[in-house]
Formats: C-alpha cells, sequence, structure tokens
C-alpha cells in the first residue's frame, strides 16, 4: 500500500485510545484501527454537512463499504492520543474511496482505506454518486505528492 | 441483588469469551458480559419465534431497554466457555425483566438483569405487552426457590 | 436508582455518538452507554495521574469491576454530542463506586454506575485502597445536594 | 483480491450474527466482520493445540497483525447464520497470513485476510516462526485450485 502525502485538502480529527480498543496482549485489537477510522469519517461527512438522521432515513441514496484494508505499523495502547487524517483518494463513478492516516505525536503509526458504493436507498442497487455528494468529496481529494 | 434459582423454565445457550472481549488487564472488559446476556437474549426470542427483520422492521412494536446491571463474580479469560441461563424475572403491564445467570463449568460466574418497555413503533410511546410476547415471555418466567 | 447532582467536585468529559455505538433498531446498542461512563472514568483516572502503562503494568494494585448499572431515558443517535459528568458517590475501605450522568444538551439522557474493588496484582485478593487513590478519589467525591 | 477455494485443509466454524453486529444503518458494521474472522482464527487457534493463557503469558513468542483487509460481497443481518472457513494462505521466514471465508447457506457473502507477523514476546523483534507453530499451520495451509 502506498501511502499518499495528501495535503492540504485532508480532513484532521482527533481520538484518544480507550482500554476497550484494546485486549489482552495489551495493545489495540486489530478491529478497533477500523472504528478510529470509520469515526474519522463520520467526523468528515458531519463537517461537508450530511446528518446521520437524514443521511440515514430521508436520503434516495446510502452508502455501502465494499473494500476495507488496514496497516499496523506500530502498536497502540490505552490512553495515545491519535491524530487521524482524512481525504478522499479515488472518486469513481458509482464508488469512492476515503484513505486515513493516523499519527501518534507527529509519527504514521497505521493507515487505513475503505471503498464505499452508492446505492440506491429502496431497490439497494449502484447508482452515481449525487452531485452534491461528489462535490463534497472533491473538495477533500487527496492531492499525490 | 438476589441470584434466583430458576427452574425448569430457563433457557440455556453458550459463548466462548473472544480476544476482543477482553482488554490490557487480561480478562473481559466490563461491558462484554452486557452483550453476553443480549446474545443469549436474541436467541431466546429467536426461540420464541421473534425473526428480528420481522421484529425490527414489521412488527407494530418494539423493545427499548431502560435499566441493565451486572454482577461480576470471577474475572473470565479468552477461552473460557461460558453457559447463559435466561430466565424472565418479572412481566410487568409494559415492561419486562431478563435475568441472566453466567456458569463457567458450573460455577456462577456472573449475573445480569435487563428491563424492557415496549414502545408502539410509530409514536414510541410504552404500550401494554402485546398478547404473543406475553404468552411467550411467560413460557420462560423464572421460579423463585 | 437516586441521581445525584453532585456539584462542583464533577469531572466533564465529553463524546460523540458514532455509528458503530448503535445498532439495527436505529439507537444507541445498551452495552455501548457503559463504554461512554467507562472513557470518562478513563480520562478521570488520566486527569488524577495515573498514566495506563504504568497503572496496568508497574503499579502493585489492579481495580476490578464487581457492579456496573445504567438507566437510559432519552433514545441516543449516531451524531448526538453527550456532556459526561463523573463523581466518586461512595469510598470505602477496599472498594469505591463511580457514577455518571450523561446530558445532551443540557438534558439528562442516562445515567451509570460502576463499583472499583482494589485487589493486589500479584495475589488478586482484595486490598485496602491505597492512599495516593484514596487521596484523589476524594478530591472528586460527588457532594449530595 | 483472488478467492482461493481452500480444499481440504480448511477449518469450519460458526458464526451467528448479533444485534451489537449491526448499525443503524440496519447491516453489520464494517469492522464486526474482522470480528467473526478472528473468532474463526481463535477457534483454529485452540484446535492447533495453542491455549490463550500459555500463549500470550508464557510462550517466548507472540503474534502482531499488520495487515488487514475485507471484501463484503453481501450485506449481513442480525440472525443470520454464518459459516467461515479459515485457511493458511501463506506461510513465510517471520509471517503468515490467514484468509478466512464468509458463507451463508452455501454463499459467499464476505471474505477476510489477516497477516501476522511473530515476534520475541520480550524484545518486541521479528523472529522465525518457531517449529511448532509452523508445523501447525502447515496442517491448514490452504491449497489453491
Amino acid at each position: 500500500m502506498q501511502h499518499n502525502d495528501f495535503m492540504p485538502n485532508e480532513f484532521i480529527t482527533h481520538h484518544t485510545v480507550r482500554m476497550h480498543d484494546t485486549d489482552m496482549a495489551g495493545i489495540i485489537f486489530f478491529a478497533s484501527q477500523f472504528r478510529f477510522a470509520h469515526d474519522a469519517w463520520e467526523d468528515l461527512m458531519a463537517e461537508m454537512g450530511f446528518d446521520f438522521d437524514t443521511l440515514f432515513t430521508k436520503e434516495t441514496f446510502a452508502f455501502v463499504i465494499v473494500h476495507a484494508e488496514a496497516d499496523y505499523l506500530k502498536s497502540l495502547k490505552a490512553g495515545d492520543n491519535l491524530k487521524i487524517a482524512v481525504a478522499i483518494e479515488r472518486i469513481g463513478e458509482t464508488s469512492f474511496t476515503v484513505y486515513y492516516k493516523i499519527y501518534k505525536s507527529d509519527e504514521l503509526v497505521g493507515t487505513a482505506r475503505t471503498v464505499h458504493v452508492t446505492v440506491d436507498r429502496a431497490s439497494r442497487k449502484k447508482i452515481a454518486i449525487p452531485k452534491r455528494l461528489k462535490s463534497s468529496l472533491e473538495k477533500h481529494a487527496a492531492l499525490r505528492t
């Protein structure tokens, strides 16, 4: 996985690692990192003006995640303060890819990527990314350097 | 909390403690025990003939949990094989209480209790427990000994 | 459960409800509220100067939760911004009780309570609350009004 | 991602989708699928004779997950009964890859892959996969067809 250096369109959010994010091995359970990433995506959606209540009950479209992946560069522990940078890596016709870089004290400690397909809420069939969403995503498109 | 010895109406299910149920202290994170209990309640609902897809999308009523509590008698570790006994402790007009006893090799290691209110799906207002549900709950009413 | 109005020793922290905190019923899964509470307790521990790495690997004592309970006053949804007030409700010889009040826009939406026993790390036997911890807890003791 | 058809060395385990695995969108939260996969891996470890208590407290080696990925082919709901097939896809010098296929009624509904590095417990440095583990992994090596 190539680590895109996305600047200046990235969106920044923060997370403190919690005890329930860890397991008996003393470090975070690997699936927790996907929650950190999705929390950041939810923050970005809010920043783009998508209200959850509206998004999941009134919009005609919905997102479905069809792929997710993560790399773990450093073990993370409860109490660690993380900075998460999010950017849109790819915008296709009916899907887009969100990319996440996780930092602890400016050291890259993990990355993640989620691929989202836009579907019609009623029929659950793939649809083109709605214009309003597409223009929001474009504002956070990763700039490859 | 009094440990009701409910026999013979109790419903029995099983759970293996997973790594993600534990935290850095090496034992289960306390909230995990509530998941074990609710998993058992879901198994009991299925056994009573309540299909989730129907229950949460087509029924006119819904449940809302208004209280939950748990006692922790022994520390539980990943790999522990648990037996969970479930019974209905109380059936009121608009609410009922589910009681859970968790065993490891026939030793009681924890208990839990959840109080559920029945509400109208549309208005979200309290309603009397529907008859079909009430008769199912009665079949699993705890017998105090 | 009596809602103690604890002022001015309470500790305040914040939480945004996440999609993974919810379930198919559209509101938070009841066990999530216990995670919100424990997150707030972790923030308070940090504020009292207890570093996790030290606490769980170098201290001679440990905490074990022996009881937990919660009341749910309002349904919570993804995106809800919560304020959590934490205070120490009771300090005993070998145990203490932490009490949590959860607010959404200044409305009390839920409460929780956790009972912690202090044990010797090695023997896992109950011990008196260590002095340094006790004096920290006393600074956050709830004042009943 | 290529779907390896591994027969006959695959290990089979089962999982019922729970309410807490779902979110407000009505289907499983994407990170839950990684928990299903890891649960299956834990069952396979148990079957290979690795006891958790020993593995995480007495062995000289440990595993660290350095990469994880999943594909989502069908939306999964609470109550769904899943069959999970696990096999070792690759055995390297200091790492191995576990591959998971998730079925609902014999339809492939999802896949996952986790890459594990073996490290020395004390130094946390990479070490060659211990012989006993390697021979266990080889018994469950995926046969590509």
